[in-house]
């Protein structure tokens, strides 16, 4: 079951939040629940776009100053439970040497795919110092934080899952069904578990910054995960996704799990080490917990496209959201995906009422 | 349980085909399973790039003569069990007079998105002789397949399911989450109906149209059911699914229902009046038997990924999946998803030999 949160760094501060508690496993007694949003620091945001204006993505990662302010941007105007740090999950690839942009309205696209086992061997070592940026940005934060009256409010490390970097880095940018990265891992499965195993290394390390500068709980973005079967998942990308998570066992934060179309992976998601695990829009949350036999937090499923209904039909169906997350042993609200840019933010804050008005 | 194939224009001619006795439910004492792919008649066959060389891809669609020729490409060069007739869900709302262009790499895209009632109320019906040069292509069809002698090999009509329709209409064009669709569907339900009906009777016509024409078989294609939860698949998607295809009840060909990601709901895929279900990559066929308890015969599942790996990987995957078929009762193999385009046509002309060598 769910971990105590008993780092040095985390403890004392967020102990007792909402979320926190949440991802222990505990239920608030009003019967409130901790509400934050995937992407809730990004382009639903008219202070994010004005931020950003004329600022590429990547440097406004690798830009503490910037990056803190984004991270913050959501926790002031909407005052959800948590902070999730501003970045990308290509951050730690970039910072290894990975020749990689993040094109707008495209997404990461890479200079040299990588499709051969000699092209995973020549995949760069990241340099420890080289994730400063990182940690500073986390320590900027967290001081914020304090600063804002909000110094118990947890922030979220946040890292890119190895399959989900790896099907980046083979297709060299998104891809609909993953073709490439799939038939890697079965046309040369020493290639693809090298990979695996570097992505997982590097995505770790960038984890262990965040929550080593501060960061009180870890969520990992799996985010194309539901493209595989889970015979697949099981056996090709499990192991790499548990190696990922290694490097923070020892800081004691609870782990978030999050994939989208991964209803029948929930329990393997969570036996790589996760606390918690993300649902998206396709599985009711007592569904999910039946197949969890109960045995993990959830985290979810409000549809993003009911965000473009009138109020009382996307009320209802968060009031929904919020009785099935009953049956699980503890819930934290939120989306089933990101955040849709074109998203009115009032409706954001209207949700976060909602979830903290109790049962 | 699967219906005999007694239409007048199909039950002579192709009754004892194996695909159609398959979808009766019937198994070849050999152990020989009939083959076809989706998209087989398409960018991976040269002969299909030179016919379409400099030919808008609708312009394709509705010239007899050039849908006919590259209906029979693939049943020459494989040998495979079917004709799928080739043509493109969105050829009956362009017959229709919806303004729909299909852009290479992009797909279909429309003028003026549908994202009212009023936009709904201002569909164009589809004038039945619209559909002429589909039945002609059609016609022309099963008389070359005569010719060339294989007069015996049964040709399935296709077309895309309401939702799928809708999904496109409803955004203008292809979209990753069908977000637009599905804000529709719960945002205004009346319009949603209504834009589901439509689609349905426009499809249902192209259907009718093309079985009425020869086609001894029909597959509904509900691409993008997957993005749905099954409780919104069943309220607001299977009734017009059932709809689309009420036109060809009377003329009694077996229906073949397929989505990708839907894996949860192939029961309910079935249940609109579908003989046959289809299985992408993601679920093995023996699960996907047992959810559906036995009561549909199962098309699928070769992973298009493993198209790319050496042929041993491919050829023990394919066994495998004829192994898992072997549960169902009756199978016709395929892929889980429509041919890639940069495949090379020799492999899929081993996996017809596979499939025919028995068990």
């Amino acid at each position: 079951m769910p971990l105590a949160s008993t780092h040095p760094l985390a403890a004392g501060r967020t102990a007792d939040a909402p979320l926190v508690r949440a991802l222990r496993g505990e239920r608030a007694p009003s019967g409130a629940v901790p509400v934050w949003f995937m992407r809730q620091a990004g382009r639903s945001l008219p202070e994010y776009r004005a931020t950003r204006a004329g600022v590429r993505m990547l440097d406004a990662c690798l830009d503490p100053a910037l990056a803190s302010e984004i991270t913050l941007q959501p926790v002031r105007r909407h005052g959800v439970d948590a902070a999730i740090f501003f970045s990308d999950i290509v951050v730690p690839l970039a910072l290894a040497g990975v020749d990689v942009d993040i094109v707008p309205g495209t997404g990461p696209v890479f200079a040299h795919p990588v499709r051969t086992a000699d092209d995973v061997a020549r995949l760069p070592r990241l340099a420890p110092e080289a994730l400063a940026p990182v940690a500073e940005g986390v320590a900027r934060t967290v001081a914020a934080l304090a600063e804002l009256g909000r110094g118990d409010t947890p922030l979220i490390g946040f890292a890119g899952a190895p399959f989900t970097l790896a099907a980046y880095l083979v297709q060299g940018g998104p891809s609909k069904d993953q073709l490439a990265a799939r038939t890697l891992m079965h046309a040369d499965p020493a290639a693809w578990d090298a990979l695996l195993a570097w992505a997982a290394d590097v995505t770790g390390a960038f984890l262990r910054a965040q929550v080593e500068a501060g960061a009180s709980a870890a969520q990992l973005f799996d985010s194309w995960a539901g493209a595989l079967s889970l015979a697949d998942y099981t056996a090709r990308v499990a192991p790499a996704s548990a190696r990922a998570l290694a490097p923070i066992r020892d800081l004691e934060v609870p782990v978030i799990h999050f994939g989208t179309g991964t209803g029948e992976l929930l329990a393997a998601m969570r036996d790589v080490g996760a606390d918690a695990v993300g649902v998206d829009h396709r599985l009711p949350l007592d569904e999910a917990d039946r197949r969890l036999g109960g045995r993990a937090v959830l985290q979810g499923n409000v549809d993003p496209a009911l965000l473009f209904a009138p109020w009382p039909v996307l009320e209802a169906h968060v009031r929904d959201v919020l009785a099935r997350g009953r049956t699980a042993p503890a819930h934290v609200l939120n989306l089933g995906h990101g955040v849709p840019p074109e998203t009115d933010p009032d409706v954001l804050t209207r949700i976060v009422a909602l979830a903290h008005e109790g049962a």
